[in-house]
């Protein structure tokens, strides 16, 4: 799987502006990294006025907007999409996920404090916290850095999640949710899929191979 | 498969106009609607100083956001994405997905034409016109509407592309592009996966399957 990494701290503790010196040395690296922001409060992505702001307040569930080098898309929810689900549907091509925010979920955590703004740091035991970002010596029992040292994180992200990955072969979501399965179940069923439809007109050995069954609405 | 419907049209026809009063015709009928605007010319999506343009501008492949009702996410691109790739990887859910622009893809066009100005509709023949939407009597062999008719469009393509459609339940895409299958063959495929995967531990009879392959990244 993917690996995600959540930068967590307190509002104001400098998620972002660390992201922003992480980010680039990860890419320098030579991974595609994918970033996920939890917003609360709702957010506005689109301007007044704007053809996709206007056909959104028309009432479209979604909305894209395609241009040759980006892709843009806004979706309406009825709850919040599971983080696990945004991997899945969202981040398909990229090498690694960094979330900023999502506390709650069970993803590995880095956690950015300052000891100048906060009593202590927000994740506790049972975080799953892998290491910490602080203007300040805490006693945590993982790994701490510097904000000036982006380059040890980018370094302990990729010798701990990144360096001889293996790939993953195959993912299968069930409502949204990844289905484990060990390697040769995975195999079997990778074989059991490409044995069916590589017998169909169309097959010219793809590279990548996506299926999504909708059940139960004929009934 | 999607109804996927393009409207097109000369720059200043009225295309985003037109989609404000379908839309909500369409919604009112009960369909959820997906839309699509083709932006030739790149667009901004998010604001400067944002952190979501922060972390784009750091180098993130894909960035999105996520709150408990809207969901969003830009997504850098080599080449413009295909409306069928599109159609596979973001609307899912949706009955139906208008286009704005996309006249080059082989989708069911409506066109919408002002005659003062412009001589004649882009539309030709080839093009899959379905139906005009005019100021003017236009004779294009499709039926015509008025600017003022949007219930007559919305009732055109309910009819055409709605009413008693069946459901898709299998959609198979090769490195994004569908792949074909007649009747028997989506049952034996759906048949084949949902019998292989229903033995495993963790099937709870869901009601959607989603699974991503990469093939040939180990060898």
């Amino acid at each position: 799987m993917l690996p995600v990494i959540s930068i967590v701290g307190a509002s104001g503790s400098g998620k972002t502006t660390f992201l922003e010196k992480l980010i680039p040395e990860l890419a320098a690296r030579g991974y595609r990294v994918g970033a996920v922001k939890h917003d609360a409060h709702g957010f506005e992505m689109d301007r007044e006025g704007k053809d996709t702001w206007r056909l959104r307040r028309a009432g479209a569930q979604v909305i894209a907007i395609s241009s040759p080098n980006q892709f843009a898309s806004i979706r309406r929810t009825d709850r919040e999409m599971s983080l696990e689900e945004i991997v899945g549907r969202f981040f398909w091509t990229e090498d690694i996920l960094i979330t900023e925010g999502f506390k709650r979920e069970h993803y590995p955590k880095i956690e950015v404090f300052r000891s100048v703004l906060e009593p202590k740091p927000i994740c506790g035991p049972g975080d799953n916290l892998i290491a910490i970002v602080s203007d300040d010596k805490v006693d945590m029992q993982v790994p701490g850095f510097s904000f000036a040292d982006w380059r040890g994180v980018a370094e302990f992200i990729e010798n701990r999640y990144l360096r001889g990955r293996k790939k993953p072969k195959i993912l299968v979501q069930l409502d949204g949710k990844q289905l484990p399965m060990k390697d040769f179940v995975e195999d079997f069923v990778l074989g059991g899929i490409e044995g069916m439809l590589s017998s169909l007109r169309g097959w010219d050995n793809p590279r990548t191979i996506s299926i999504h069954i909708r059940r139960g609405d004929d009934d």
